[in-house]
Formats: structure tokens, C-alpha cells, sequence
């Protein structure tokens, strides 16, 4: 079985933005019905096609990354944004079990909504079967507020290990014109992070706290010897002493970008992913290959079949605990 | 001959530092005496004993790029740190003129101090014989400024194409909690304005306009792929149209990061540098090279004979016209 496990529903049905901007003109949002078929329709012809065209079986499955706009900044927005949202992807996953599984929303501020954040974690993880989330460092769009090592942040890192979740460290829309979204912030954001983890000790506090670091860790593995360096010269522990808890995906789009990751880190920590249909569509015309066909890039990097059976399958199984306990159920 | 493009002069004796702390505590700074063979010693067991040690031959070698520290507002302040600096870095450089070629800091804030930008640069290539910049694309600190394809920046780039010389795109310290001013700082600016001239027409503008991107390009060669891939999508230039203009160091601290650089990029657009002594100290425990020793990683690269030529000589004198005329006539 191979696990994607970064995919965004990217394809929802235009009610849920118009939802969304209904919400934002300041009028009373109601999100208007959608059907199964609807809901089926959006995923058949687009994430679903290709992942089963490509080989893959299951994905796991989370609202829009850049349309959860945590910069917004009243709570109860942020709420019934993250929960018509995520409602939308159980629905989807409950209709194709066997190839979703559904990651939440939260309804992060840029004064945090903790409270927020908490519940629907608990009403997602809790009661609607979600298998993890994705937790944007950045709310603000700004950086305006502090590092993910901050203490302000640990009340959610304490439902998330109760819960024995991982989070998706993952940005949403960029609100400085420096940064292109999906150019620049996404991967801005991943390096950051990174480099916040290595000076703290946030996971001997949190020793079950697992981060995954989306589109293969930003700039990391590419300069893993910076990071073993600085470390050793500023005290930090070293790099490889982040990989109990830290995870990267594969949504590199080129092949020697996957060779790299998968040569710099070990099996263990690399999941299989494509963000598939996200930032970059289309295929690469020299060679044929969709450009987020990471599949294709990851089967042609030479694993050996036990280390290739970690990144497409164990690791995930592994991460996101719930996940495999959905499977077990579902089988 | 072997050319190391990026050098900061971060082991300037103390009175530098005694001049800007004055500076900065509002007192009438002036530079105490610093004598030539203060500025011999501050090289002969740093930087020049290592470059030579290691197979160097000239460093293009500019102030200390953290301590810049563009984000102090006052223009006369940072005109006179920046004449300061640039004026030591030219001592050494006329000490020891086969092996330093002086690259200037520019007196930027962030309000733009474009008299005192465009002052310096005349002062220090016009007069001095300095061979290029280093140019902050976040004076801020905080990027609260505008990106660098903003017609702001214009002025600069005539007075820079006017006068031949290329521009290092570095920034200095981060204002930003989030944001390691090593670790993360560095790198997102080196991914963040390669993002920015993809989006824009810049060269068109500017045909005879060069930037050299530090740090391996920040995350950029390592996502190579999503970049070809969002440029076809959103109908900007394909990454290679930058090529004329842009190019690439390899200050990138471990093997397999400068083997994807130069599997990725053309041969033409990679300069040789190391950024010794700068943020990484210190050598790998487990094969003892130096981090920042990226000869090593470079000649083990496996580059045919010529390409190694223009990595380590031939595009640093290209894209750098002022070194090539220094060494001819020092030669």
C-alpha cells in the first residue's frame, strides 16, 4: 500500500468559497448544501484519478493550504472556517475510505484562538477520526508572531500528543509581497522551522510531539552540513537528534532534489508525498513526468526495497498511528 | 588561479567594533588608529592562511555582512559605518593585492538612502577599485521594504550596470525572532529574490545587470524542478531566461548539497566560493573537512576539466570585469 500523505482538497466545490466569502464580506455565512455526488465528482476526476494512475492508494487528505488564511483575525471566523472545511474532507474521506484519510484545519489566529485550535482538534481527531493536522507557524502571514518553540505555543502541543497526532508544520497565503506564496513562503517557512527545533529542547518536553516538514524540508537536507556545523559552533544539539520527532515529506519536484533528500536523511524520516494537485501542475516537457509526480522520482532513486517500503508506506503507518489504526478498522 | 567569490572580513581588528558600538550609542564615533600590520595579523592566520592551505588564491572579500545591520535608520550613521568598513576592507586589499579584491557595503536603511547607496558605490569602485557590492534586499531586517524587482530599487541598478559590476544578493542580520539570521535568515533571502526576478522582466530592463545569489542559491537549485513547474503555470519566464544575469556560490557545507548544485545548474553560473570565515566553523568529525572547505566538495564533484576551470576561475572573472581588469593589471 503507498500512503501519500500530503494532499490538499484543493478541488472542493464552489460552495465552500463561497462560503469563505461570504464570511469575509461580513455577512452570515451559511455553507450551501453539497451533494455526495458533488463531493464525489470533485475528487474523481482529479486527486483520485492520479493517485490510482500513478500506483498510489491512500492520501492523506487536508483542506487548502493556502485558503486557510489564519491571518484573519476574528476567532469565531477562524472556527467555522477550519470546521466547514474540515467537515467537507470527512465527508470526502468517509465516501472513499480506502483512499483518504482526512487531516484537519485549524482555526489559528494571529492572537492564536487556542481554545479554538483545541476543540476542533478534539472534535476532529476525537470524534470524527482525522489522523493528524496541519499547524501554520505563521498565522499572522507576517511572522509577527513567535517562534514554535515559544511556550505560547505548547497547549496545542499537549492535545496533540494526547491525541498522538502529527502536525503538517504548514504556512498558508504569504502577507508580505517579499514572499511568493508557493515560491518563496512555503519553503521560507519549512528552513525556519527547522532552525527553531534545533535550538530548543521542545521535544524533551514533549517527547511525543511529531512534526511532518512539508515540501522535503525546505532548504534543509540541501544544507545539512550548515546545520551540522552551526550546531556544533553555537552548541545546539546536532541535527540528527531532531529525527525522532521531525519527519520530511518528498514533495520535491525534480529528480535530483529527491535523490539528495533521500541520500542526506535516513529512510526512516522521509514520507512519501506529492501535494498533489497543488502549487505545480503540469508535467515537465523534456521529460513527460508531472512535475509532482514525486513517485516516479522516489521509485527511480535506487532504494533498496526495505528502505523504499518505509518512505511509501511504514513511516506513514508509523507517524500517524491513527492512520493505521483507520486502515486496521477499514480492512 | 582560483577565485573564492564570497569572503567577509569578520576578523577586522577591535576598533571597527568600538567605532560602531559609539556609533550606536549616539556618541561622535571616529575609528581609532589601526595600523597595517594590525590588518596584516587580522588576515595572515584567518582568512589568507586558510585560502592558501586549502589551494586558494584571491578572495573577493567584503565587511561582515551580519554586521551591516542595514535596519539602523539614520542614514549618515550608516554611511559613515559603511565608509568605515569598505575603507578597511580596501587597506587590506591594497596589503595584499594577489590574494584580496574588495567588494563594498553599501550604506543602505530602510527608507532606501539612495544618495548615500549611490555615493559609496561611485566612491568605493568609481575611486578605490572595488570590484562589486553586496546588496540587502531586506535593509528592514524585518522585510517591511519593498522586493527588489520594485522600480525603488532602479537607481542602484543604473549606477551598478553603469559602472559594470555585479551585486551580491546578501542580507544581514534578522530583526525577525522566527528567523535564525545563519540558519534560516540567509538562506529564505536567496530563495525569496529568486522567486521575485522570476516573476518580473527586471533584465529587460536592466540587460547588464548581475546578481550572484550566495548560499547555493538558498533552496533554490534543491527545488529546481517546482520551479520550472510554477514558472509554466503561471506564465512567468522559465527559471534558465535568468541565467544571463544570475548566478550561484557554492557555499553549500557538505558534499551531496554542491554535487545537486552543479548537477542542476550550468557549469557557467556557479562561482567557487566558501564564506570562510564566516557561519560555519569547525570541520566534520566524521571525514575532518573543514565545513566551509568547499574546494573539497567542488574538486570531488567529478566536474570535467573545463567546467571546474569556470567554476573556479574563468566566471568569476566573467561576471566580475573589475577583478579581471584589477589582476591584469596587478599581474
Amino acid at each position: 500500500m503507498i500512503i501519500d500523505v500530503h494532499g490538499h482538497y484543493t478541488t472542493a466545490p464552489p460552495a465552500l468559497q463561497e462560503f469563505r466569502d461570504a464570511q469575509l464580506a461580513g455577512g452570515c455565512a451559511t455553507l450551501a448544501p453539497v451533494s455526495d455526488d458533488q463531493l464525489r465528482e470533485s475528487v474523481e476526476g482529479n486527486q483520485l484519478r492520479i493517485l490510482r494512475e500513478r500506483g498510489g492508494d491512500l492520501m492523506v487528505f487536508s483542506p487548502k493550504a493556502s485558503g486557510m488564511e489564519h491571518h484573519v483575525p476574528d476567532a469565531a471566523t477562524a472556527d467555522a472556517w477550519a470546521r466547514a472545511s474540515n467537515d467537507l474532507v470527512h465527508r470526502v474521506s468517509e465516501l472513499f475510505p480506502e483512499h483518504f484519510a482526512p487531516v484537519a484545519q485549524l482555526p489559528q489566529t494571529p492572537e492564536g484562538n487556542l481554545a479554538g485550535v483545541v476543540a476542533e482538534l478534539r472534535r476532529t481527531v476525537g470524534e470524527l477520526g482525522f489522523v493528524g493536522a496541519n499547524l501554520n507557524p505563521d498565522p499572522s502571514g507576517t511572522w509577527a508572531g513567535k517562534p514554535m518553540t515559544d511556550e505560547s505555543w505548547f497547549p496545542v502541543y499537549e492535545v496533540l500528543e494526547e491525541l498522538d497526532v502529527p502536525a503538517m508544520v504548514h504556512v498558508s497565503t504569504a502577507c508580505n509581497p517579499n514572499f511568493h506564496t508557493l515560491g518563496a513562503h512555503y519553503l521560507n517557512a519549512d528552513t525556519s522551522v527547522f532552525v527553531q527545533l534545533l535550538q530548543s529542547d521542545l521535544f524533551q518536553r514533549f517527547p511525543g510531539l511529531r512534526f511532518v516538514i512539508p515540501h522535503g524540508g525546505g532548504a534543509v537536507p540541501y544544507h545539512w552540513g550548515r546545520y551540522r556545523g552551526l550546531a556544533m559552533r553555537n552548541g545546539w544539539q546536532d541535527p540528527a537528534e531532531l529525527l525522532s520527532n521531525v519527519f520530511f515529506d518528498t514533495c520535491v519536484y525534480h529528480q535530483p532534489g529527491v535523490d539528495l533528500l533521500l541520500d542526506v536523511l535516513p529512510a526512516d524520516n522521509v514520507l512519501f508525498a506529492s501535494e498533489m494537485l497543488g502549487a505545480v501542475r503540469g508535467a515537465d516537457p523534456d521529460t513527460g513526468v508531472a512535475w509532482d509526480d514525486t513517485l516516479t522520482y522516489v521509485r527511480a532513486a535506487g532504494l533498496p526495497e526495505e528502505a523504499l517500503g518505509k518512505v511509501l508506506t511504514d513511516n506513514a503507518l508509523r507517524v500517524y498511528p491513527r492512520l493505521a489504526a483507520r486502515i486496521g478498522v477499514r480492512a
